[in-house]
């Protein structure tokens, strides 16, 4: 998130805020907010969640709620750049841009998986996204946008000889990144399977199957 | 659904309600009250629907919603029920129970995804539960039996030499059944790759992967 004059221009411009110097409570505030908002968007649903819910949820009046952002949408849009825009970095990276198509592909896949288990409740948020809202339509924009990268990704490793087409790219992709995101139903840092082997595990998946038969 | 009084037992018990015969209002009423209910509690969460929310959106007045239902959960148990029911039985059939554990996999990846492409919002719904009340619970645990059912298979299928073991059964089989139940996030009937097409790509994935190095 942009917090210093200095930093990049936020995406939403409606959130900027000059923080009073030297006074670390609305940046807690709206960190905390934030990781409250999440939670309730995801269990209600962003429709059926109202600034009440929220300032009961995180203790915040609504005054206060109100400090750090002009509208529910406002907090929308924070939470979900928490998922997008890592996911959209990962996009413009070198090991996503350079190297035979099958490389980038298992990069991404990588890539995802790490993103998804460091934060999970914004990436569930931004996969039971409807498209209400403009915020809510933008976010299903990414997500198309990243599905037609990928299928693109799997289309030239296909024409470079390195993958069997599946039905077609675009299927593939969706295929191979719903299983990744499939993640957010049971993953829990500490247990079970490493982020790393989860990638590994959908990697082998992917590429090589798990039939016995061929070896 | 239980709709005569020769029919089975409905698992819900609190929903029986003697139909007017030659009446065939109350039925018609109670499908498409269903039909709204999954798409709002999806949309809303089921902890933000209303009643009030599904009289305005069904446009039946909320006295006759109770005519059929004595509350709120028991549609949301009526509606989980139109996916649950049929998921179920498939670890019942024949495919699932007789041959080798491999084609029973093959035969439950067919199936689900046959049955969720029938019905995408309920399915949907089931996917979104989240355990606040004793019928999310009761579908989380029917969730998870039907996960543990699969790694049986799943470690079978490896015991018996036709599988390679992923990092451990369960997190193969999750994997599998998270690409398969990603499908609610795009599938369109009658647009893309059919029903059958899309299993046999899930299949194919699980079972040889997309590399082309083997061949």
């Amino acid at each position: 998130m942009a917090d210093s004059p200095g930093s990049a221009p936020a995406p939403s411009s409606r959130r900027r805020r000059v923080l009073p110097s030297g006074h670390p409570r609305p940046r807690y505030d709206l960190e905390r907010l934030l990781a409250v908002a999440v939670e309730v968007f995801s269990e209600r649903g962003y429709d059926g969640t109202s600034v009440e819910h929220l300032s009961t949820a995180s203790g915040l009046s609504k005054s206060s709620i109100y400090h750090h952002i002009d509208s529910k949408e406002d907090l929308l849009r924070l939470a979900l750049e928490q998922a997008i825009n890592p996911l959209r970095a990962t996009r413009n990276e070198r090991g996503a841009q350079e190297g035979r198509a099958i490389d980038r592909l298992c990069y991404l896949i990588h890539r995802n998986v790490e993103i998804l288990c460091e934060r999970v409740p914004y990436v569930t948020l931004l996969l039971r996204v409807h498209g209400n809202t403009e915020t809510e339509r933008w976010a299903l924009q990414e997500r198309r946008a990243f599905d037609a990268f990928v299928a693109e990704i799997v289309q030239s490793a296909v024409d470079e000889g390195d993958l069997r087409p599946g039905p077609d790219a675009l299927t593939t992709a969706r295929l191979i990144f719903g299983m990744i995101n499939s993640l957010i139903e049971w993953y829990k840092p500490g247990r079970g399977p490493s982020p790393a082997e989860l990638a590994d595990a959908i990697e082998n998946m992917v590429m090589d199957g798990h039939s016995a038969q061929e070896s």
